[in-house]
């Protein structure tokens, strides 16, 4: 049997977009990815902001409504159904209520063979690379660094503290079958 | 019953992308989108510009091989499953061959609401749209102008060749349910 | 005498920067542009959204502050020297306060040849191609849209209203030397 | 007397824009970045991928035809301006070829108090990175990395491989006046 779907899960700018990356260059079959940014792109401008959408307030933390939440499921079940349609699919995600977060993906992808990947990352470093970057709003990644993880059970996991995207990346395709 | 999927058809540089963004802005209710270029933009290295995947000739045609078209089916599937649980989403595509094209996607919609719109432009004023958005290949706009509605059928046809975007979205709008 | 710069002026969302692509693609001889967005996106992080800076208030008003003022000084005078060491430069400009903003620009253009450029566009056109593009402030366009040329003098006027924007940059091309 | 212009060198991959962006962020005072790449972004379509302009062969490798030389001299005379106008000025560059390009700029900035700055990456590590951003042709990082270096003089070095980006920035702001 081989690997349909891996998962990424990590806080912002942890690395995981860079992992993604590399792990379609160096993953010998094709793979597309599909991550939680990738709904946030293509929500309607009421929906970005706003209390039933996606928020995110000053210190950086992030607040979902129910129009999210309804939009955020059918997603997820599209994406399922592209994996059990032969598609290989990273999921790079931000589980910003930790276990629970997975297991309600867990839930989405039953039947489907999944590589679960916990992204970490030195809150401190994280947020040095927050300003880097330039595109996030301050203090997203010293949020969640810590907090996406509380409770997730993983197959492998990964640092970016100290080790090179790319390294990541292939100790990470060790695991794909 | 309400719609639940509109689908945009019509060459490169016909305008369908800035259609897609004033119906997210002017339509009631929360619409997402996936389009064809939504899967391109997230194919691995091996597959842009290779024969298995999509590559784009001299003149602006384009070749589409043997993995593309296994995981644009795998993806087609994942939309209508994202539709069938209640996202509403607007697919802008570009039927390279048609009528088949569009009997593909109909099958993977089928028990959903499709409204099914045309975007045209005269092939001239594509052409020079193409040059002043700049980031596509020569060629492209002219070729697919025509061919892409071959035997195609609508429920709603647009031209963006003499009117404005928003306006085109609003008569569009109008047919959804 | 040939023409050194061309400065275009006009509202958000004229059309300005298609324009430029277009003359860039169809002038013989090689432009570059540089324009006031380009300082925009430049700016530090404390410059944007600051009182001292720019910022864009609720009906999309642009707010200038004396960092600003001085750094834009700074950069037309180098723009200028640019053009003076032998580079055609093309100025996609804003002129806020009219013909006050020709003189500033044109004092520091001296002793070069410049051709002036006016890009006028419907205000109700234009506050519609705002919502297509998607990512300006709503309400700037139609705020600009006549101002901007208030006692501003120009060597060729063009309009995006009922014009493509091949043929308006065509229709400039005709005025360069 | 305090410092007007920072000059980054350092090849493809090494980390100079999110120096840059660091720096932007914890310098007290304005500063805006004008580098090489942001001329090669407004080159017209004439002079990408030709001999008289800019091109990057199969293997990475940079070739620079006689109208970039023209240009980018009047580039580089305009960014000297700009700077001895009152702004400060971070320029990114790459010299391809070692302590000529030094010099070169060093003429431009006669009068100019120049902070010269070394951005040193590990060849093995900036070709992973390459991959990682995925934007650039492959081979550029390992080709630059150590050429680009050839010769040069600097006022501080600071080296990517195990130093984040942030702390690369710090360690340069505590030289700038």
């Amino acid at each position: 049997m081989s690997t349909h779907v891996i998962v990424l899960n990590g806080g912002s700018s942890s690395g995981k977009s860079g992992i993604v990356r590399c792990l379609k260059a160096v993953l010998p079959r094709p793979w597309i990815n599909m991550g939680v940014d990738d709904l946030v792109d293509r929500l309607p401008p009421s929906l970005l902001g706003s209390g039933s959408g996606i928020s995110i307030g000053q210190g950086g933390e992030v607040v979902l409504g129910d129009e999210w939440r309804a939009l955020e499921t059918a997603w997820t079940k599209g994406v399922a159904a592209m994996a059990r349609a032969g598609a290989r699919v990273i999921i790079d995600d931000v589980f910003l209520d930790g276990r629970d977060g997975q297991e309600r993906l867990r839930g989405h992808l039953e039947g489907l063979d999944v590589l679960w990947v916990g992204v970490r990352c030195d809150p401190e470093v994280a947020a040095g690379r927050e300003i880097a970057r330039g595109d996030r709003a301050a203090g997203m990644a010293a949020l969640q660094a810590e907090t996406v993880h509380a409770g997730v059970v993983y197959d492998v996991e990964v640092d970016t503290t100290h080790a090179e995207t790319l390294d990541c990346a292939r100790a990470i395709a060790r695991h794909v079958r």
